[in-house]
Formats: structure tokens, sequence, C-alpha cells
């Protein structure tokens, strides 16, 4: 660990208090709604409340829809909102404005991007991932597959073997950035560059990333991305996707998904499908207003705070947590799935543990939230807009304790249930 | 017209106070969150607030989003909101509570539903439809069939010529059971048992259906059916849309949008796609939990008024509105577009006028909010639950007040924007 700012050897909760007063994000918390007593280590699945999206969508709820009703669609330009809340997107993810817009779930939006990728190869055959992409996107790659029914072919390999694994078989290559245990980040210069190189085309999924630290899509020349409003971006619960599609291949995407918000004039009600210009034309039905008006909001407090300053409190927050369990935990069975090396994750941390399972619901009942993973992954997220040093202290102290005293060997904390 | 209650000749305003006194649903109205001085007339583009919705959805943000995070999925029961809403919707469209669920928007779940009727008739190529089909379901066809590339065929034919056009040649019948301009009824039974006849399947979009009369998909025989949430339903802009698959064929159905949440176990994370039992394989991305919450939340009023208590009111304030511009605006140029017969046409009436959209345009600064659809219609919709008799008088009142003073024919109203 190199820490930016002082600490002592061994760090003690005073150092990470003076942190929190040097911190320039500190004042961010007071923008976000958290529950007491609680240590909130699973942003990256279920971004917190900012205290803005509750008034918002209660502006939205009764004024828009229930006072303006029907006139909503021009008096508050609820027409526009896919594009405004894909252009603050842009921004976080090094996208230009009109590349970027708001749809659907990301599984959708992969759907789309990956159905044009295959139509814009169709001398090829393969798309290419690896075996640690969250299971939806082989789910979404193994469906359009099985309904294109050309021969297609899902191939899958190590995260650390698709560079020399593209070649000129390769349609798409179609990863997800971030590894969503590990938080393991790939090189998405150097596997775009890769692609390209072979003739094939790059999908990233950013989920993960978004919101998680500065993302260069026109820097590394990536083709499509797809990401999740609802972790990072603190969008709320199931909230809209978002795609992105290069500029220069915008006018080459025949969406399959080919529904009226994407047509050319979609109040023409003209029989023929005519696409959209530009980015508009990978939307598909009606959205969702009130989530879409929800990540909307969020995305400002984003904006506000700046993908910088972010990722150097998240680098320092998830520093601290790896020195910390190294520091206080070293002798209970730990072991670190994260690359202790900054550079190479995203602002998550992965422990495993055969005991995975019951040690995070222990924590879960002490008001630690963190998320497990199967078969044995302890996975903890660190959104630097809420969090403070001495959170990231007293959790793992709270996990030291449980450690120390068995805590977790109780018969609740063995029963398994969904955990999302 | 055949008037339920009795009226004089000519119909006058008394008459109608006198049947709101002794309306049944009268009381409903009170649930509504309904602006001043507006007659609304467009339920069935998006329906009204009802006040619950607005608690619910202030609920979901602060306490479950907000206070519980994470763990709502499981305490709250998101996860079983496609489930719990798509139940309540069976009961209002004659479907088994495990043949529906809710997802994305029709447009998507259209091509879903598509998608596995051709799957399921291989050796079929055609997809009939009528010219008069909601325009994104031929796109979601035309989408399809390009991206299936396959040599399948879109083949329209008038309304009233889809029993004859079926033959052996037709994979799947797929209709929009209300014309969305004249509220015109498709006869479900016959055209349903028509398409079985020749060994097609039949999909059924419900929009301007669902919640409009009661839907008897199980009494139909029907295969698929799709619905909006937003019109009838009352479910909020943009709200998730629903899809049925009948029983019989939920085994059968491979899902082409095949995302976690119709997997079998998504939180196995298993690198292998293998669809949920029953309906359920018919989600794909995470769910839109605030627009679904507020869904969930109207369908409690739907159900409480009862489909057949809406349907009652619902042809009497039809067939009131066509009398009293038979009686009062005889002479303007009107022509009625929608079936004199109630019981061939859903809750809306639509009139052409060459001067449509001004007309419409003054109507709505007079406060009285229905629609224009090109090229020259004004659609207004009927909802039983928050409309009055005297709204239905005072409505065409106005219009025939503009009329008389040709107040439409102002700069103001002939300014074309969009108009949703």
């Amino acid at each position: 660990m190199k820490p930016i700012f002082k600490a002592s050897n061994p760090i003690s909760r005073d150092d990470v208090l003076a942190w929190d007063l040097k911190d320039p994000l500190a004042g961010m918390r007071d923008r976000f709604a958290l529950p007491e007593n609680t240590i909130y280590l699973d942003g990256n699945s279920l971004g917190a409340l900012p205290k803005a999206t509750a008034q918002r969508v209660s502006r939205v709820v009764k004024q828009e829809w229930g006072e303006d009703l029907i006139r909503s669609w021009n008096k508050h330009d609820w027409m526009g909102l896919p594009q405004r809340c894909g252009a603050k997107i842009a921004g976080l993810i090094g996208a230009a404005a009109h590349e970027v817009v708001v749809a659907d779930s990301t599984s959708i939006n992969l759907f789309k991007l990956l159905a044009a990728a295959l139509r814009l190869r169709p001398d090829r055959r393969v798309i290419l991932s690896d075996t640690g992409n969250f299971p939806t996107d082989l789910y979404v790659a193994q469906g359009l597959i099985e309904l294109l029914d050309k021969g297609h072919e899902l191939r899958l390999v190590a995260p650390g073997e698709i560079s020399e694994a593209i070649n000129e078989d390769v349609a798409v290559v179609m990863l997800t950035q971030t590894d969503y245990r590990s938080g393991r980040i790939h090189n998405m210069a150097e596997i775009t560059a890769g692609a390209h190189g072979a003739g094939a085309l790059m999908l990233w999924d950013l989920a993960h990333s978004a919101g998680a630290f500065p993302v260069d899509l026109r820097g590394c020349g990536v083709d499509f991305a797809v990401g999740c409003g609802y972790k990072y971006l603190n969008g709320g619960p199931g909230a809209p996707a978002f795609l992105f599609v290069a500029e220069d291949l915008q006018k080459e995407v025949r969406p399959p998904l080919s529904g009226w918000m994407g047509h050319e004039a979609p109040f023409l009600f003209d029989p023929d499908y005519r696409p959209a210009e530009g980015i508009a034309r990978n939307l598909c039905g009606t959205p969702a207003i009130l989530s879409l008006s929800a990540l909307d909001e969020g995305l400002d407090v984003m904006r506000d705070a700046g993908m910088a300053a972010i990722r150097h409190k998240s680098v320092q927050m998830t520093d601290l947590f790896i020195a910390l369990v190294d520091q206080n935990c070293a002798d209970f069975g730990f072991r670190l799935l994260s690359p202790r090396d900054p550079e190479l994750r995203g602002s998550q941390i992965a422990f495993s543990h055969e005991q995975g399972y019951p040690i995070m619901a222990a924590l879960i009942d002490r008001g630690v939230i963190g998320d497990f993973r199967a078969p044995d992954i302890l996975r903890f997220g660190f959104a630097p807009l809420y969090l403070r040093f001495a959170d990231v202290w007293d959790a793992v102290d709270i996990l030291r304790e449980i450690m120390t005293r068995k805590s977790w060997d109780q018969p609740q904390f063995h029963k398994r249930m969904a955990v999302t």
C-alpha cells in the first residue's frame, strides 16, 4: 500500500479520522440519504439514494404525471430524457454527448449492439469473451446465437488470454471491463486495439466501471459499449441502462429491436420502419419515465464531484481496506482476489473464504453491508461519494471482531437465501 | 344510442348530472389526483395518477431504496414484483396468474413472443397483421425479419380481411385487438380460432384493451399476448409492459432475449443459460423497480372497481359522447371513425376533421385533453374510473363553442409540435 495521506504503522483509527477531515469529497456525503448504523459497502450493486432524487421523483409523480399528464412529453421534455441522460453519462465515460443514450436494461442493450456487430461482420462467426464475464452477458450472446441459427460461436477464454485469442474468425470481442467479483480491470486500450488489428469490433460492458473510475471510450477507439444505471451512477433499483455507439458507426447500425421511439418520426405513424438519425435509433419502446428521471437526477451528483476526484478517493479507500485486512485480519484465512495494484482494479475488493457466506451474513447483521458471490466470495464496494475513511476502518474492525469471536458460526447465518 | 339511464330529448346537462349521482363507480374518482379545470380524455394514452401511487413511490424511494438498500430485493421482494404485478393483470385479461409477467416495454415483449412464435413454426414464413396495426408492432416485426434473414414476410391486409387471409403459410397472426385510432375491436375468439384452424399461432397486443374492457385470453385460447401498463392500467409514464404466454406453450418458448432474470437460478452465476420454469423465463434484465412499483399500486384501483363495472360505464360514456356530438355538433363536419355499436369498440372515440389539428389544440387550450393522430384524427379516451358523465357533457359543449366561434382558427393552434 502507498497511502496518499500519512499513516502510522500500524494504521490507527485516528489516522483515518484525520484523512476524513482533509477529504475534498467529504461534503458529498450530505447529498445522500443513508440509513443509520450502517456501513454500506454495496454501492457497486445498488448505489445509495441522492436526496435530490427523492425530491425529483416526487415532483415527476405529482406535478409532471399527476398535474400535467400527457402534456409532459413536451412540456417537461420526457421525449428528450433518454438523450439528455445519455449526454450526462457520456461525460463520465469519455464519449461525446451524442454517442450515448439511456434505454432498457444492460442485457437488452447488449443484445442490440451484439446483433449490430454481427451484422457488420457477416463473414465472421465468433463472439469472443472471457470465462469471468458476468453471466447475463454470456446468456444474451447464447440467446442471440440460438435465435440467428447461423452457426455463430461464443468462444470463451480465460481473462488473461483474450489478446492472444483475437483472430480473424472473431466478429466481435465482448468483455466486461471490470470483473464483477474481483474488480480486476481489463486494459481497454490494448484489447480494443488488438480487436481492431484483427478486423473485429469491440463491445465493452461498463457495469462496475461507469462512475467507478474514468473510462475513455473515444480515446481507446471503442466501437460499442453498454452499462448499468443502478450501481455507481446511483440511478435507483433497476434504473435504465445506457448504450454507446461510436459516431462513425451510428449510421451503419440497423437496430434489431426496432421500436417506435427509435423511428425517424415516431408520431407520423408510418407503417415502415426508418431508423432515426444518430444514437436515437437504438431506442425501442416508451421509456420508463419515473426510473429514468431518478437516474437523471443522480447523475448530477456524480458530475459535481468529478470522476478524477472520485477515482483518487476510491484508490485510497480500496488500498486502505486491503491494508487494514492485512493488518487486523491476517490470521483468519481470507484470500485477496482483487489485484493489489490499484491501477488494475476498480472500486471494489473481493476476498474468498471458505465460510464466506456466513461471514457476510454476520457482517450484514452488524450493519456492514457487502455481498456474497458464489461460491465463496465476499465482495465489498467503495463508493467515494458517500463513504468515509472511518467507515472503512470500522468495517474491518467489525470483521475482525466477527472472526475473533467466531460469531459467524451461528445457525441463522448459515441459512441460504437469494442474495442479490 | 341506447342510454342505460333515462335522458330527455335532447339530452340535457341535468340528465347527465343525475347519471353521475347514480354512478356506482363515482367514488373511484376520489382515488385519483387530477388537475383542476381539466377534462382528461387521454387516459388511453397516459392514465391518471392514483393517489396511493404517489405514496407508494415515495415509500419505495425513501424507505425501500434509501433505508433498506440492497436488502430490499429480499425484504420487500423486489425479485417477485414482476410476477406479482403480472398476476394482478392476469385477473383483468382472463389469464391465469402464472401466465402473465411484467417486463420491459410492449415493443420488446412483442419481439420476444414474435421470435418465439416463429421458432415454433419453423416451416412457415409469414407474419400476418393488418394495415391498421400500431406502427411499432409492424416495426418490431420488420426488425425481427431483417435480423433473422430467413425470408420471412410481414403480410399486411385490411383489418376486415384478416380471417380470410389466414392460411397455411402463416406462422403467427399478430394483431392489436383495439385500433389505436378508432377503438374498433377485432373479434378475438373468431380470429384466434381461425389462426389455430390453419395451424398458426395467435399473438394479441392488448394496448387500448387491457383495463378498458374485459378480455378473455384463456376463453379464446390465445397463445401469446402483450400489453401496455401506462394506458388504462394507470401505471405511470412509460410504465413497464406485460406479456402473456399460454400455460401449455410456456415450456416450448426459448427466450431470444435471454437475460439473467429469466435464468433458472440467477444467483448461481452459471455461465450457461438455462431458462427458468414457467413465465419467468421471459424476463431479461433487472426490472425498473420504481416504475414497476407504480404500476403495481395502480392495478389495485382497477381490481377494486372490477372490469364488468368499468366496461358498463365505459359503454355509457362513449355512447353519450357520440350522442352529444350528434346532437350539438352535427353541422361542423366531424366524421365518426369509431363503430356506433359499442360491442365493436373499446373505450375511445375518434372523429376525423380536416381541421383536426387546430381543433384539438383549441380543446387542449380550454382544458379538454384529447389527442391528435395523423393525418386528421381527434381521439378521445374515456376512463370510467375518474371521469364523470358531466365531464362528457362539458367536453362536447366546449367543442361546440370552439366550432361555433371558430376559435380553433388562431395561429397558435396551427403550429405543429410533437403530440404524443
